[in-house]
């Protein structure tokens, strides 16, 4: 197993351009075959920035992994800085030319030397592969360490780490299966200072027995994570920590133990039991959807949405009267409560949930604050709505807004 | 200004759990105020590595900037990783009470000392305001340098960052008013290579001329930015550049000069035209929808999309005839020209939009592979489709799928 670093190099990150998306996929794939990533560092574009992080990373860990700099234009430098660091030539490379030629076959365009310096590399430096580009990685020995180079752009990137670079560091340094079990206790609805202050003062301690414990607020609620040993008494252990919570004065906020996404656990639930719905969305603008329809397999009961922006497409598709509208206003409870309904008649979905509501930043009003949301929901035995009101900018907004009919959703299905 | 080094402590960053989010937040703040960001570190929560990095990022900045481990549970570090960076002891702090006591008040709940020890900072430090969250912030001198530390949940981070740490490091450093303005050629279709290797081999040197010139590829494209002084010329520049590259081989890849995305590009265009538009999504499962509706105003002229996941929906409320489903397939040129006809008919939209296809990773054929797509647009003069192939896996197809019809509506956007 080996120790590794990440380097990335990017002006763009840094100056809050793009997002970084590299380190989360390095993360998952390293800690599988029980590696460390012992930290990821985000630098300049800059020659003596490159080679001083490359000997400090080396300090610390068997190889490190730059990624960016890597492309055709003249703001690509990380070839040269490891020239440079190496202290060597840069020298025509039979593999990289083949490797290079493959890969422009491959988009239907022809390369030859005078297309760019793709078949450089500098002096005992081994050319990997890009599976998804058109400039070479490269592999450089250096004392008792390794540099691996790779592009920056996220799906060349990842390729070439999963296919190219990660055998080799399995090979080099070997690799082993995981003997822990990462299990989540997810809780929605209280703070950290509460669930360990006021309501649980002795469950970090009580769950701490069962394996290493870290606690992560994320924007809908809690993740209570144990690291727990595969070993004989596994299922014993989650089933005891189970009935630890059931007991707790938490019980009534955890949603799930395991580690789906509201939306995978929606998606399965409702495939399990075999429940169709529908959704009616305005303010959440087909978040809602969307994000079942991110879950492979939700087609089996997911039948569909009315984003009805337009309080037309409200009357003419789901059939909510103009009165309610104009007497109670769009984002009302009377609206979501058409709507769902409309919603479950037009689909022939056995639940629907409808969103109106204020994403904002404009349409607030003292009475309804940017913030309100009025959520509806239609079975064949009932059809209610209810109106709750949030905080946070418009993205944020519309995210919350489809996370409560979607916890909505998981409440039904579980009665059903 | 400052030189400003990013700690960001988090093991489930490192393995990949979760995804940071707080880099792009503080360096978009830093470049609007002249502030130079280093580098940004991600480290574990473990005192040795977080001391040793706070030391050598003291040696490369003025001031580090931490992020993380400052929760109420036993694995929350950083106060006390930073007594003993100090050296000092931990004391009681009234002005950490009164900020404490407040933030309890605003969630309803009362704090006393026996609640947490949120009211003990290391001696010296001064604790921060916490606006959005209820443990305080810290802030400590170290030999020239300062130290802040703040929580790592982003909605608490981002609001400490912006309204408590910037406007110290502001008056601390000094702060100005960038005097460069980043001008964006977004292009869309070509590659890197084939840009400046095959079509434009002297771009790069044409428009270095201008300002430093950099190049980005994305998913949709590569986008080249120029970064150019703000003196009297700015307009006379920019005017010159677009008629460089107007006259240059990429004239009809660039679809556009500025610093918008795609969405926030269509929802202007339309709003400024005064046309409204619709959407039928089956593969995309509202994306499209929820793209627009990302940007505040869209709800001037878009009308809503139907999410049309079963074949029901498509016939029920787009009125697409049964047949062609079952003649052509859900998956076909065919049914996506009726629902496209349907969704204008039925919202009364003056251009509808409609997305058919396999997202996978299931559902495809030899005929029609995982990543086919029908996209069909119509408007009162024409209704067309037409089928395109793309390559990813379910995320990546439900966004290039998405991409594509966004960008056929801005094509018929641009000619209307």
């Amino acid at each position: 197993m080996a120790k590794i670093t990440q380097l990335i190099i990017g002006d763009e990150i840094l100056s809050g351009k793009i997002q970084d998306l590299n380190l989360r996929f390095m993360a998952k794939y390293l800690l599988d075959k029980g590696h460390e990533l012992v930290y990821s560092q985000i630098i300049h574009d800059n020659e003596e920035q490159i080679k001083y992080s490359i000997k400090e990373a080396l300090q610390h860990s068997d190889l490190v992994v730059l990624t960016g700099g890597l492309g055709p234009t003249k703001d690509d430098k990380t070839k040269m800085v490891l020239k440079s660091f190496l202290d060597v030539d840069l020298v025509e490379c039979d593999k990289a030319k083949v490797q290079v030629e493959q890969a422009y076959r491959h988009i239907g365009k022809t390369w030859t030397p005078e297309t760019n310096d793709y078949h450089l590399v500098p002096k005992g430096v081994e050319p990997l592969e890009n599976p998804k580009g058109l400039a070479p990685g490269l592999m450089a020995k250096y004392e008792d360490s390794y540099i691996f180079c790779a592009p920056g752009v996220p799906n060349e990137f990842q390729e070439m780490f999963r296919s190219v670079i990660l055998p080799k560091i399995n090979i080099q340094y070997g690799e082993h299966d995981i003997k822990t079990e990462l299990f989540n206790i997810r809780t929605v609805g209280v703070p950290e200072e509460v669930i360990f202050g006021e309501l649980c003062p002795t469950l970090w301690d009580d769950l701490e027995k069962f394996g290493k414990l870290s606690s992560l607020p994320q924007v809908m609620g809690v993740d209570l994570t144990l690291t727990l040993e595969k070993d004989d008494k596994l299922e014993e252990k989650k089933k005891s920590i189970r009935e630890l919570i059931s007991k707790s004065q938490i019980a009534r906020n955890v949603w799930q133990y395991g580690n789906l996404d509201l939306k995978e656990y929606v998606v399965e639930l409702a495939n399990k039991k075999n429940i169709t719905y529908a959704f009616a969305e305005s303010c959440t603008g087909g978040l809602s959807a969307s994000k079942v329809t991110d879950i492979s397999g939700s087609s089996k009961t997911f039948l569909g949405s009315v984003v009805s922006y337009s309080n037309d497409v409200k009357e003419k598709i789901l059939g909510v009267k103009k009165e309610t509208m104009m007497k109670h206003g769009a984002v009302s409870a009377q609206t979501a409560f058409e709507m769902a309904e409309g919603t479950r008649k037009v689909t022939g979905a056995d639940i629907a949930i409808s969103f109106t509501g204020i994403a904002g930043p404009g349409g607030g009003s003292e009475e309804k604050p940017v913030g309100t949301v009025a959520i509806g929901w239609s079975t064949a035995k009932e059809t209610r709505s209810k109106v709750y009101n949030f905080k946070g900018d418009r993205l944020k907004l519309k995210e919350r807004f489809a996370q409560k009919g979607l916890f909505r959703l998981l409440k039904i299905l579980n009665r059903m």
